[in-house]
């Protein structure tokens, strides 16, 4: 196959993409449902529609734009990503995997190819945390691992719910319908920036994907004693902040203390109420992270960090309650979509090799409901939730490249 | 002299200030030339014009309400306080100090009194440090310890500058000509609930205080490195919350290394960037406060945190800069005023015992160009700085009772 992947227009079309940000660049701010997000979801659909693929988005948001094999019974394969971006992050994270590929998908369409199977560009929504403290909340949603109900609890740190939100961006449908029916896929594939320094370390320029580490994240509140700064002696204060600093050392101990280096733990947020100078803290909050790709060391970090909270809770004379927002299972790829990408690297003479995900993606919760492979091109210096995020064009060619030949291998 | 003091009347005018407040009673929040602070002068002018004071207001909004004595040209009396507090606060910090005096001034009138001396309230800009991150900025001011060039260079957090928020509150004089002349004043007394547990623990209702600790606030900025939480690696991370969670504990350490009941250090203020729960912290920004009657053991607690900032520093790779908003020696109140409250309360009948005050007061700067008491009332469990501060209308009429015959007394 005499495969043409557009470097240029791909490029200008990120580029375009991430002007729609609530942060000035190079940073890109773009939280689920807030104007920049739905300018954003609005340019993906119209290029999308350029390149006569068919529309519909479910209850959530979630977009998928078909392109219809020979056979359209028969269970398609599936791509994509997110273009949700935390606060000053990046224009990479998530974007390559959609608009690469609506890039292979045009690919394909010009080498005059008719895929057996349709072929499907899936954009989830809220791929990110930020706005409802619960990453991936599209891709669980479809794979059933989030249900109705628990979505319908979900709160912004404004008090509006998910549905509140949902509905102000133009999705009114019913969140119950989301989760998809089984054998909807046949395959799924995510190409990505690896956001690790790995790739570009080694000088390798594609890394298959064969694990995604277990990702938890817990809320973390601390009511103490408020008071005025001059006049609560120090025998008497009961200040949340100096726990919540305690805890978040913690955290950090608990991660260290596996001695194992796929261990991360993270205190990402950390609110001060009332906040003011003068003021003794009366309340903190915070949000910790915490990934392995082995769940059980995971698990065990997750359970040094709740006693740590219940011995600063008593050595401090603060209440301190926690919340696992998530604590997810690891992935396993799957060896027949991991083959094809394998096979696809060797058709175009690419080197790669096969690597863990330390981040999580969509492709962890698709991996419920369908076979799943990831394909990772370097990032400069393994920046990634930084405006300073870059993957080169020729990198991302070669991803997008290398996913149209995946992509044709799964729907023949 | 037969005083009346019209507690109903006073309770009822407290009450009506503290509607004035960006957050839902029983919260007051009021930061200076924010819409609740200037609707609150408006009342507290209106009140003073009642009882027929002339009113001129200073270029940072100080107000000076004035009842003209026999003899205009002597050295008036002074008395007053502030109106604004920071957010989350009660309705008694200051504001007893402010239309308390207008009671005991409109006491002294009932009684037919014409003192010699003149006697004018005072309610001073800005005694919170929460917009502008400086304490007592009106009375600095007046006092010239700050001076026109230090203030214009203040701004709050969103970037605008003191002159900015002044004169879009309508007050556009010089700030050059805050500072009072010598010799204005023969005597500063400020009346101030205690903000402390003692009287209330004593079962005294009326403080005479004889000294004001020495404060002294910092501002903390780390930088580190940010990133994703998933992929960037334990020992390579440059952390800067946990740096800030570090200085903060050694914030709280130094003040209890004195030994010394009366050191108190304060983290109030901690806030992380991004601030998203998968990203490392980039960025965080810390505000502290140390007080202590001893100005040189609150140094030496200062030079503690900044040793702490330098290892900090060194440890975790991150840069750490610290800034000395201020560092203010303390005060001591002036004999012949202290005697003159004293007398007060031996007139009037009622208990009081001298005291330190370890919140920090207008009064602090005042001392610098005026012989200055002031007198505490007591507040329930010492609470203050918290919607649940809370002062008996009985123990506040005592303190405008005393008040004013202090007055009188100076003024004679």
């Amino acid at each position: 196959m005499s495969l043409q992947v557009d470097a240029a227009r791909l490029t200008h079309e990120l580029q375009v993409l991430a002007t729609f940000s609530a942060a000035p660049a190079p940073a890109v701010t773009r939280v689920v449902f807030t104007e920049p997000d739905r300018a954003a979801r609005a340019y993906v659909r119209s290029l999308c529609t350029a390149a006569g693929l068919s529309l519909r988005e479910d209850a959530v948001g979630n977009l998928f734009a078909r392109w219809a094999g020979e056979d359209p019974s028969l269970p398609a394969v599936c791509t994509g990503s997110h273009i949700d971006a935390i606060p000053n992050a990046g224009m990479y994270d998530g974007t390559v995997g959609v608009l690469g590929a609506l890039e292979a998908i045009r690919a394909l369409q010009a080498t005059g190819l008719r895929p057996r199977r349709s072929i499907e560009l899936l954009m989830f929504t809220s791929e990110e945390p930020t706005r409802f403290g619960i990453g991936c909340l599209g891709s669980r949603l479809l794979s059933g691992l989030t249900d109705a109900g628990a979505a319908s609890r979900l709160r912004d740190r404004d008090g509006a719910t998910l549905d509140d939100a949902r509905q102000a961006a133009g999705f009114t449908g019913t969140v119950a319908d989301v989760a998809l029916p089984p054998g909807q896929y046949t395959a799924f594939v995510e190409l990505h920036i690896e956001q690790g320094p790995l790739l570009e370390q080694r000088g390798i320029g594609l890394g298959l994907v064969t694990a995604i580490a277990a990702p938890a994240s817990l809320r973390v509140t601390i009511d103490g004693e408020g008071g005025h700064a001059g006049a609560v002696l120090m025998p008497a204060r009961r200040d949340a902040f100096l726990a919540g600093a305690e805890i978040a050392l913690a955290v950090e101990a608990a991660a260290r203390s596996t001695d194992a280096i796929d261990t991360v733990a993270t205190t990402g947020v950390c609110h001060v109420f009332p906040g003011a100078v003068n003021s003794v803290p009366s309340r903190c909050e915070l949000e910790v992270d915490v990934r392995d790709i082995d769940e059980g060391r995971r698990d065990a970090v997750l359970a040094r960090v709740e006693t740590a909270c219940v011995d600063v809770a008593a050595r401090r004379r603060v209440s301190v309650t926690t919340q696992v927002v998530n604590a997810d299972p690891p992935a396993r790829c799957d060896a027949a979509v991991v083959d094809a990408l394998t096979a696809s690297c060797v058709d175009a003479g690419f080197a790669c090799e096969p690597m863990i995900s330390r981040a999580y993606h969509d492709a962890l919760f698709m991996s419920r409901v369908a076979p799943t492979g990831m394909l990772f091109i370097p990032c400069r210096a393994g920046v990634s939730h930084r405006p300073d995020e870059y993957a080169a064009p020729e990198d991302i060619a070669r991803g997008v490249h290398v996913l149209a030949l995946a992509l044709a291998r799964l729907a023949s």
